[in-house]
């Protein structure tokens, strides 16, 4: 971690496109300046394969751990649990990297939306952001961020979706979704 | 270029973070699938250290090529001839790539700012826009996109300021702004 960069915590939320995208963005730009950065995912499962072949050819520095299990609302009731137990799950990973201090950003996609759907606890993940270290950047992702997340984040951004191609009847597009 | 995929016009505007870092993201992730990716900037200058080194080690695959002269606000009255310049040579690289067709993604990087400032013309870039190769994805980004631009785009995100690290005086900071 280097020495001279004060640790921010960001926020990426809203109901438009570019959340996830922009935090994946903002990985690139930490990796292309040698830092080691580490992306969890609380909700998306096992399709975005573009992040995933990505991080795969960028070697150590950048990691991708998927625990989440699909999204939320392709789940049944007793698929709740699984989602629970993922998303617990991620957050022990994030609580590990927040004490061991190793990576100089650290990822927390769709924890936003993970928090409001219940699958963590909002004050858990205050206590993580509080205790980050002083140098790691910390980027938390996905819709209906907290008031109380957005009061400790240094930079928030709202993505409002002005037009999206599903309603236009558009599918999902290789490099754009996924 | 894959023959399965119908490409997008895509659209990053507002005033928060998360424009340009959002279309590095949607790069990476075509990368990762493994396409090739085109960044023209049309006025962002030398200082984004973090992509500029990132794309040097994806290989040829993924190619940021800058031709605009660092923020528009920074020019004198005599520096503005210099940013038309580049942007408008930005605006020749984006044609000849519409035309050529090698790119699976282009990234128009604030080209909506550009419009915005008289640099590049509106026309110009919405015959852009209406030639490009079916399947090709094309990213404008920027602030104050043009309604027409909206208009002809099949995704558009609004990125809106929530808060901002420089208000509370704290300087960009390596892995984020750079």
């Amino acid at each position: 971690m280097s020495n001279e960069t004060r640790g921010l915590t960001l926020v990426f939320t809203g109901n438009g496109k570019g959340k996830t995208t922009a935090a994946l963005g903002m990985a690139l730009r930490a990796w292309g300046q040698g830092m080691k950065v580490l992306v969890l995912q609380f909700i998306k499962g096992g399709w975005k394969y573009g992040e995933l072949k990505a991080s795969e050819k960028l070697g150590s520095n950048f990691e991708i751990r998927q625990m989440g299990e699909g999204f939320i609302r392709d789940a049944g009731p007793e698929g709740l649990n699984a989602h629970r137990e993922a998303a617990q799950k991620a957050l022990e990973e994030a609580r590990r990297a927040v004490r061991e201090g190793e990576h100089d950003m650290v990822i927390l996609d769709e924890i936003n939306y993970a928090i409001s759907y219940g699958l963590v606890n909002k004050a858990d993940v205050l206590e993580l952001i509080r205790n980050k270290p002083p140098r790691m950047h910390l980027v938390l992702t996905g819709r209906n961020a907290a008031g109380e997340v957005i009061e400790l984040a240094d930079l928030v951004t709202e993505m409002r979706e002005i037009k999206h191609p599903f309603a236009a009847g558009i599918p999902a597009q290789k490099g754009i979704e996924f």
